[in-house]
């Protein structure tokens, strides 16, 4: 078993709810998250900063930076060893806009899984 | 170490908590998640969606599932080894209705844990 | 690669986005959640309760921790296995008041990562 964590744009979460129903996988869950990826440069405010308060870019970048996090949705999903490369596929195809802020996969491992009301154990609680 | 990730109703985390301080397991944080479990069909809506739009069932039924998500509350809670089993137990005994939605437990790994504070890594940081 | 997961307090985050920011470290993501560390007894409350209702201390203290929970924020910080201690070293830096509640660290393993952007796997995606 392996739990998917995919951090994507708010306005993607339907989108991947759907495509994700349509391949028969239903288990997941979303949490609102505050993200940030890379150092993404805005040279307009650097300059801005920069003429204004006479600091270096360098520094403007790191607390321009440092103050910023954008919403997302942060998706759960938990499948079976076999479903990880198509659940992935899927992932990228409906998020995938060629734009930073995309969003990122990452597969963690999973040692157990649950049904609470069945009591069902492993790969068939999932 | 391993950290047990429980999601259930909303109204069972005051239980589910007491009854974990009741075992002596305190460290845990709880986050608010939309969740998803198996595919549930609704016979009644689909029927009516099926009579109003004639729309296939199979079609109505992956439209429903795909826009509906739970409130509920995911629970974190990190543990020692050799006490996953009675947590796991504790949750189940606490959150077992017998109904669809009762939750899901997931037990993963953790390879190191650390208290700020002290600076006491591994089990003694639980 | 790692997952680093950090529960903190709510005002340390922005100065532990800066200093992660500094040494290069940029994606993150930021959830509240509500936590709770190991029994914290106020002795003060259970003596008032105590005299009152004439329950024993121990009874007190199980109710008053099973319902309260702090709002904290977690950060899950995806790194290359070859920056985990750095990480760790600049948040407890940044997050050691020395105070109860200051927060723990978790080290979870990470199987696989990929940027949705450019399709990158592995350590080029974080």
């Amino acid at each position: 078993m392996k739990e998917i964590l995919a951090v994507i744009r708010m306005n993607k979460v339907n989108a991947t709810k759907k495509a994700l129903a349509d391949m028969g996988i239903c288990g997941l869950h979303a949490v609102k998250v505050m993200g940030r990826g890379k150092i993404q440069v805005d040279f307009s405010i650097l300059q801005e900063l920069g003429a204004r308060e006479e600091i270096g870019g360098l520094l403007a970048e790191g607390l321009s930076e440092g103050a910023r996090l954008i919403p997302k949705r942060m998706l759960t999903i938990l499948v079976q060893d076999g479903e990880v490369s198509k659940v992935v596929d899927t992932l990228i195809k409906v998020n995938k806009e060629g734009n930073k802020g995309d969003g990122k996969i990452f597969v963690t491992p999973v040692l157990d899984a649950l049904r609470i009301r069945t009591g069902e154990q492993g790969e068939a609680a999932i």
